[in-house]
């Protein structure tokens, strides 16, 4: 059983750390441009509603980077493709 | 019962050390973005209501990636399909 | 007795490096924002109750990166799945 | 069996540490990106329209990258070839 | 008797790394509000009881991350279960 | 078989690992060039054309040494002249 | 006599790297927070004494985490519980 | 067969982490220069020119460095001396 | 004897990381608060004294972090309780 | 044959990673100085003469570096007097 | 003789790496302070003698710790009394 | 023939990594005099002589510490006692 | 004679690394005092003299750790008595 | 003829690693002062003697710990006395 073993160790490992170190660069990166915004907010008030438009659009492109993360950290715990195959053959 | 017993020792790891890496972003991002809007309120103190509403809906943003993290990392200890196949192997 | 043995060495281990690393980014952010917020006071004393709102409620949110680090740490020390499993298993 | 479990771990492990790595850059560049065009809207209110259509040509040449990051490790989940020629090599 | 040795050995480390690195966030945290504070107080001589107030209730949320891994690391040294289980089963 | 295996894992490995280092320069500099091109237009909107062209032309020109990461990524899975030789050694 | 020694030269080593990183923090913390008070005397000197009464307070609180460290170390050194089992186990 | 596959995957993973490692600096540097061109646009339309001109020779001599690293990378999967001996000694 | 040697192996090691280490923070944290020290003398001459003063009492609340570690590692070297035991047991 | 192997597998990796961390000097350095050209022309446009002269004498003295690197990784590929010992050697 | 030579063999390590680790924080904090006190005498020239009089007392205060790591250093290679002992035991 | 080897292998490596690591501080820093160079000379266009002969004689002494490198580098091939000494001894 | 190669080399390897990292510090800090040195000359040319005093003075003291690992290497080079004691033992 | 061997690697890796590590401080410093000598000749051009005077003192000073490592350099490959001292014994 050692070769499912190892497949599903190394499948832990991977989506654990994917989704830690993918979560650095989103969550800082959104909130810098959370803090310009608020600071945009305070200097020209007028157009709060244009700055939280594009901000929002924005860090929904920022987020997608931790979605990217997050969707193969997923598909590694439950639908990963080389566990399935190792079953599959040591169930025949 | 060693199999079962390195992924149990590897989901272990893998949930402590992705909670860990995954609070330093958004700690650092969250508190970063509530800087500057207290910033940013004490400049314009009229549009405190408009900064406040962009901050928290911005913080929880932040903060999704955190929960990201802390999914992945309950999942790994409490619902962890590598275990429990593992489990229901040695069971059988 | 060794599996035993290692899932507990891995889960002490595991469970100090999750709340050594993950104090460090909430200790840094947190400080962070209460540095902004005594400086917003001193320039706007007369906003000094809407800053100090925004800076707890703001707070309790970084704060909350550094719970779920303790969370996953006490359950690793205490009410740790994996560990009971084992007992029960070598008391089988 | 070992060759094919050994070919399925790196590519799971690479696949993870691929879209990880990669969505650091991608993330911080953009919000940086996204922060300055902000801060230009709120300077130059008229222009807020050159400089959207600006910041989303460019944020999607620098979501490129991410991107590239994506594919690569897409492919080495769902079409990768050393894998393939594993298993019909054990199949043969 | 290698096993109790083993996990008090992990103990010992673990507990020390754990205050170790838990206190490097604090301390610079704390430092860099106190020196904010100390600024706030000579720019607005006024204000020093609200900032002062402030500053201490903050500066208590920042040492409770150090608190945490204090905790940690004496319940590792003084009220270890796994150290008391391979106790109990060697003295059994 | 064990040849060719190895083969296969370092080039799985290394095409990974090449796009992930290779995107984070040219992401994160693609945003830098970007932010400044916005921050250009906001102060200067009479040379939108010209600041948007040399813009496009520099990204494209970073953009360069992503795509050759990306090039010898995919010639590394798809082309990759010591697999084939290899292939055609145990073929033979 | 082996685990006795190896309970010793991990709590040698470890006392002296715990008290090593955890002076990193204060040391450089307590400077900063030092250095803005000197400025701020020099800025505000009719609030001299204000300063140094807030200065001190916080020094303390910042002194506290090294003391923390200082602590474990010496409890490793002299109080140590696992090697006076460890001792008591040998002589028994 | 060994040697020549030692030779082989040296070469395979010197190829990518020599042009990964490569583009990073030019990415980062031409966008720089590219930032500060747009810059210096904006603030001195007439010079656009010279401005122009001066920057793109300099791009040039910068993108050299990355393209240094694409030849040795590309002389390493192509024509690499070390490996045709090898092919040449384990054919004679 | 090997033992013995051990422990006074790692004892000589540790003893010259900790000084080496805790040498760092307290150097560079020193000199700092001095640099401003100097700084606020040359700005603000008549309180050179209150200014020396307050520098003199917090450099040696720095200095003391690195005591503590001068003071462990004295320990190490002329009062390691480890080592006493070892020669007493190797003695006996 | 295993000696001949290992030098050449050496020669392939060191010229790799020499122009690979050699060039990022040279890049990042030449791409600060052409940034620093680029204001200086918008500054002082009059001297661009002047200006673009030393840039470029300056840019060949930082490009040596570079050169140098280069010289030593193509020396260790077709240059090599090891290899060509080593190759002699065997050939005897 | 193995024991006296790997006593010998980490004392001297630990005596070179301890005074290089220890000289770098002294050396930066020294001249940075210096750079301060020049820049003061520069700005009041009236007060050069208190300026360095202050200086010169807090820079034997920086040295100190640079002394503490040479006096560590010197007696791990003339007075270490782990090395005496064992001279001592390999000779009666 | 394994020592040669062994020695002509360190020799390629030492030789690679010297002038690598080698060329990064010159590279920088000839870049950043030359940029402030450029920046003094659109400051102060009729110092223009004075600056480039400065320029140039401090190049000259930055470069110089390539050039050790360089000439280290070298030595190690083409005029290596060590690797001379082996040959000597083999062929004797 | 493999324990005195052991120390032969340990004690080259010491020597060259304490140099190596020794100059780092001193060399960066006697840089930057003599930049400011240089720009309070500009600044203030009236006091020349007694900069320029202060500023050797200084150097003296940022040098003297240099000189400390320089005499720490020579030490381990020319008279190390760990050396001198193995090859007395060697000898008799 | 092991030992020699070993003992000639590590002086050719520690000869290299020496002068590359050596080099880099000094380099940064030394352009450092360099371009604060150029920005201070552009500021007080009467003074450039002066200022051209102290700067070459100073850079001599920087210059000789880049010494200190050839030469330290120089002697393990010319004059390494744990290698004489091999040769003189292996021709014993």
């Amino acid at each position: 059983m050692s070769d499912i073993s190892l497949i599903g160790m190394i499948s832990i490992f991977t989506a654990g750390i994917t989704i830690a170190i993918g979560s650095v660069g989103p969550a800082l990166g959104e909130a810098r441009a959370l803090a310009q915004a608020l600071s945009a907010i305070a200097q020209q008030p007028d157009e709060a509603n244009t700055i939280s438009r594009t901000l929002f659009v924005g860090l929904a492109m920022v987020e997608s980077t931790a979605i990217y993360c997050l969707v193969i950290s997923m598909i590694l715990i439950f639908a990963n493709p080389f566990w399935e195959y190792a079953i599959a053959q040591s169930g025949g």
